[in-house]
């Protein structure tokens, strides 16, 4: 168990999107920060996904379903399901959840 | 999947402690805000539990480490290690993730 400073951890990235490991155990936790003006396409994976909308702006897409999110939303993000995200003009701060951990983000 | 607003979902309450339930899929997504001034006794469970600090501050207690935590922190407990948590005078505003999900919130 651990209590620390998000800020304090190593930064990481894939493609423009950095990131920090806040948790890979069992489940694992990111905190991520997507630039302005970013269009990350749609994918998909077999991790459950669910996260929390930080500070920012932006626009999801899950599955079928389009919203524009903003500070205090939350989207789940069943397996298998494509999602993808276009930020707006200020960056998009996120906390991300994955089960189980997703190995790529190792 | 969803895409939601974590303030229009509905307040439950478990003591002083009032929270929402973002998610209760394979991962448990609460949204919690500890009153002023509140003392959570120190309590186990076997769920794996992880945790950030959206405002506030308070002392957090896992196992034998103590702790201040403020906006920007996260914490995780491992499955059966005893948590406890004195909030200071403003209210504490928390996301916490459990696996399993807790069935005891639901």
């Amino acid at each position: 168990m651990s209590i620390i400073n998000v800020e304090d951890l190593p930064v990481r990235t894939v493609g423009p999107v950095t990131y920090r490991i806040v948790s890979a155990g069992p489940v694992m936790m990111l905190y991520l920060i997507v630039p302005p003006n970013t269009n990350l396409p749609e994918h998909k994976h077999e991790n459950f996904q669910m996260g929390y909308v930080l500070s920012g702006s932006g626009s999801l897409t899950i599955g079928r379903k389009q919203a524009k999110v903003s500070q205090g939303m939350a989207y789940t993000i069943s397996e298998n399901v494509p999602h993808g995200l276009q930020t707006n003009s200020e960056p998009l701060e996120l906390l991300d959840v994955y089960y189980p951990p997703k190995s790529d983000r190792l």
